[in-house]
């Protein structure tokens, strides 16, 4: 590949620039999401096997969006999201001078581990949709979802360790590890986060090493992953690891933001739902350490009830209006994002992949869904 | 290694023989059970992360039973088993002239994948009671419990990434490739037996095909992967995963047969528990199977019960009575330690291991615990 992008990287579009914020447009998606999609869905569907051989495969098929309840394959199998991970282990191995081809296969492997992951957090928080459809444990019940989950993890694994084609073997075993390490992260970042439900107040340090465990270290691998396939150098990985660390907590400080003030027609998410379900994310976080006195026993009292109703909803952004809990998420998030431009730097990426990069960067930071 | 077995390899007493059975002894475990245990008992204690490192990792330790459920480690971590599946990982490596620490690792690993699926069976089941101490589920509820399973599992695929120490990579990937098949069929059988439980009846191959899924496929790769380690050679791998699903076989059928008529003193469970628990094991699959008339339909008319009562189990015990399926279950039994005896027969093992291994079959087929 060299340092020449794939031809459809060539017509990509610039990505948008934090002014659009304003205007309510926000940075489009970086077009590095549809480069590799083509590559990345022929890998997926060899991963997962044909529906016949295994009884599970329905609830596999069902989740990724590509077939009903009874099998039956879907018209349009586009509801699988934006892919984040693969696209990011591909545009790493790509960026740094690799075949992205040969990054397929780990990526496919990212990607079916992050809906293993969804599968099992379905079943914890009792989510009844996901991507517009009810939640496997919904359809079928929790125990075949338990299995469904597992499943899912172990076909992603395989499909790491088959990362082949002409990936030497000491590569493949790297990739499997760093894959490996980075989805147990994810499980002690879900199993600190589980703890954190048990708990009245949560420091911001604290959550933010939760979430560079549960959300951080799968986005993070899956940059290290791609650039371990083009260079297999620890160096270039350590570097990329910085990069990848910026944008995992950017995903998961933004979503945050977005899951209490999105706008609901853009999110396609109840903006309230992280406040009813009464999720310490950062600004409920970072609430809770700076209230004080009257407006701190009131955040106590209402984060101790089961639920939350509307009136309670309002009382709780209100008391995060009071604190500037959405100018601080803003705020961590724009230095967020210079810690990944300062990754950026260093990383002597060439220049379509740097300006590809900053694009991300904004993306991450600016989005509004 | 060489031909010569180990130090405590050439202590070994011999297998009893079937006609112990008939005095009420049954065969005692084969020797190889205590020659690997130190080796294993090492690789699983590197394998498992330190306490302070995980939040997880509390629930790990309690339930391999080397720590209490605040953390405290037991006196005499001795509630782990017998660690069938890596004691055979750890023979077939030493039978195929290869050095059994090196396969120490993928023993380690085997046994993590063997105790993830508990993890995981005990929740599906809602099992509160496993070696003699409360569940993990039972502990810490089921989110965790689901949580500390992945986990289990995850570090059950690192610690046989690192096979390591002498082990090419490419062999290396090939274990670690066994090993995930091993546990996706394992997972796929754990599907098939949630859908049987859906259905009145099951025909006895269906069954056998599951259970040579459930159980069978990781103690099948026990063997093959130990193998592997030592040959690198498929043609030894084949040969090695005929006996071994012929063990995984027997194992579960002698399980099924002791889970009904063993003898509670001996096996420590409540032998009517099978039945109680409406479990379809191979004795009441035959006899649904064979049952005709009003005993098929007074079968099917207990087992639509939620629960059976003492007079429901003792009903139930006279139909299995009247078709023979004790005998039945039997005769499968032997027949499939003559298939393992005979695939034995071609494996070409120095006699040491030849011996080990019919003493293996023995025990597996006329146990009494």
């Amino acid at each position: 590949m060299g340092t020449t992008p794939t031809a459809s990287a060539a017509t990509r579009q610039p990505g948008r620039l934090q002014s659009d914020t304003a205007s309510g447009v926000g940075p489009s998606l970086p077009a590095m999401f549809d480069r590799y999609r083509a590559d990345l869905e022929d890998a997926l569907s060899n991963a997962v096997p044909p529906l016949e051989s295994h009884a599970v495969n329905t609830l596999l098929r069902y989740h990724l969006g590509w077939s009903d309840r009874h099998g039956v394959p879907s018209p349009s199998p586009a509801s699988q999201g934006k892919a984040l991970r693969p696209t990011l282990c591909m545009f790493a191995c790509e960026a740094c001078h690799g075949e992205p081809r040969q990054a397929a296969q780990a990526a496919a492997a990212l990607e079916l581990i992050h809906n293993f992951s969804l599968l099992h957090d379905d079943i914890q928080d009792q989510g009844a949709e996901r991507r517009h459809q009810p939640t496997v444990w919904a359809v079928w019940g929790t125990r075949p979802a338990l299995v469904a989950g597992d499943a899912m993890q172990a076909i992603g694994d395989m499909t790491a360790l088959h990362t082949g084609d002409g990936v030497p073997a000491a590569t493949a075993i790297r990739v499997s590890g760093l894959l490996t390490q980075a989805y147990l992260e994810m499980i002690e970042g879900q199993c600190r986060d589980l703890q954190f439900e048990q708990r009245a107040t949560i420091g911001a340090d604290e959550y933010l090493d939760m979430i560079a465990l549960k959300t951080g270290a799968l986005i993070r691998s899956s940059l290290v992953i791609g650039a371990t396939i083009a260079t297999n150098d620890a160096q270039t990985g350590d570097g990329v690891a910085r990069f990848g660390r910026a944008i995992g907590r950017l995903f998961q400080i933004r979503d945050d933001y977005l899951g209490i003030w999105g706008d609901e027609a853009v999110t396609g998410k109840s903006t309230d739902s992280d406040i009813v379900q009464r999720k310490k994310s950062y600004p409920i976080v970072y609430a809770f350490q700076q209230a004080a006195g009257a407006s701190r026993d009131e955040l106590l009292r209402l984060y101790a009830q089961e639920t939350l109703d509307e009136s309670d909803v309002e009382q709780v952004m209100a008391i995060l209006d009071d604190l500037g809990a959405a100018e601080q998420t803003d705020a961590l998030t724009e230095m967020t994002a210079e810690e990944g431009r300062s990754a950026l730097a260093m990383l002597e990426l060439p220049p379509w992949a740097a300006e590809d990069a900053a694009n991300l960067i904004d993306f991450m930071a600016y989005r509004l869904f």
